[in-house]
């Protein structure tokens, strides 16, 4: 099956367990609001393009692990837009959750969501419970305290902030999670994955920084300009856009080069290059080197 | 060792993997704030009951099952103390955790006590891998979508409420999960078990409306009246403080008759029926029949 449509699947079947009969109407179209229609699915694509390489037969476990990672992602989006954080209007060309669905069923889509990525999880673990806990783990660990999104998030609140912790909690933890998840969900070793989920996690953020100062916001799906307006850090803002440009290529060869020895490296090699032209305004992307 | 200790220090452990060294402090604190000190802990203390009165010898996956459900009690408190809920100034005493540490802090403390919750059920399950599953989905019923407290709050958004549905998942679902949870952890079948923690459940909050008609606001750590307030349904606002008691000693003796055979089922019983007389004011406790 086409990688994108089996982790359209792995979702849409994840939400559809959280609507079964008797749900309460409002929290649970608040939940399909918040998961479709997607955005790129960076890391649940990663997350499975891992477990290809690493030689996965079955992905089913694969597929759930993706699966939690993108609904832990599109939770984290639904809390961040609240209005005691970024106060966010739009988000992927629609109305914020909290816009279109008040507060109250924001918050608690948020909450539903996490809980949802966790059940997901043991739903398909039926396949391989052996690496029920260490995909869990994985998991976990990549959206809790102390290093995970929330932590992330939470250095927001705190009155001194070390850069690369923040941005290596809030964006890198769970690109981590998709390497790291992919190769345990294959069953191979998989801390040694660790490295390029956090690379790829860096120039995703390098990407993003620049995308808000360059991008065109019809694309984006939301409004360009917010790390300006909310004074937020940014490589785009500190090095220019051509410094970014360069950072982002270094980051994205780091990436490549520390791919771990396994069946399908040069493919996943090529594969993260292409990607991540993707990241980019197209009037930006340069010819990879 | 003692069952409220061994509670104690099970919630300790898995707050202390949270504050690891590099944690942002000040969503550390409010994480901390959120549990300690604890209320009544009631739920937890059903769960490992539960798991005795069913023979259990090996308690570590009985408590971090306990542990886990106290977590998301615990969690789904600060949310729903946010001023965009309850806008609650106190609980347990204390200023809520909103008050205390600002709503950010707030949101980003509910959601890191849910993910901690599924964590300290995988990093216990080294010593029952094949239960994990069982486990996780249990508790993560109770919490999410469709039946569980989310789903519970979610009523409070939508124009037709069936009440018996809201108490059902607002309250009663996490008592069933220390029930259903404390079997299962003890390794016996444990669907059997749900009927008991709903019944408690309906009990406990039967008693939860009278003690918010004619409770001691020092006792209790938060204010009284609330229901009336807030314009919610109450049992003891329907009935009466008197139909409401009796009402709860109904409740209190079809859990008892509930208990499944089991080892333990005589002391269980004993305790179910002591521990009710815990959830009202003294002055109206009766003498048990």
């Amino acid at each position: 099956m086409d990688v994108v449509m089996r982790i359209e699947q792995t979702l849409d079947g994840a939400l559809s367990e959280a609507e079964g009969a008797g749900a309460p109407p409002g929290l649970a179209a608040a939940m399909r609001h918040a998961v479709f229609p997607g955005g790129a699915r960076i890391r649940p694509r990663l997350c499975l393009a891992v477990a290809r390489a690493c030689g996965a037969e079955d992905f089913s476990a694969a597929a759930a692990t993706a699966a939690s990672i993108e609904l832990l992602h599109c939770a984290s989006l639904v809390h961040d837009d609240l209005p005691c954080f970024d106060d966010a209007p739009v988000r992927r060309g629609k109305p914020s959750v909290h816009r279109a669905f008040g507060e109250p069923l924001a918050v608690l889509a948020g909450d539903a969501l996490i809980v949802l990525a966790f059940e997901t999880l043991a739903r398909h673990a039926a396949a391989c419970p052996e690496r029920l806990a260490t995909l869990l783990l994985c998991v976990g660990r990549s959206v809790g305290m102390p290093f995970g999104i929330v932590a992330g998030q939470a250095w927001e609140s705190e009155p001194r902030v070390d850069l690369a912790r923040y941005h290596r909690a809030k964006t890198g933890a769970l690109f981590a999670a998709a390497t790291v998840g992919g190769a345990a969900a294959a069953g191979v070793e998989s801390a040694p994955w660790r490295c390029l989920g956090e690379k790829i996690g860096e120039a995703f953020q390098v990407a993003d920084d620049i995308r808000d100062v360059a991008g065109d916001p019809d694309e984006l799906g939301k409004p360009v300009g917010r790390d300006a307006a909310l004074g937020r850090m940014s490589a785009a803002r500190e090095l220019g856009i051509d410094g970014a440009l360069d950072r982002l290529d270094l980051l994205i060869g780091e990436a490549a080069e520390s791919i771990p020895r396994c069946p399908g490296a040069a493919e996943l090699r090529a594969l993260i290059r292409l990607e991540a032209q993707r990241f980019l305004p197209k009037e930006l992307v340069r010819v990879a080197a």
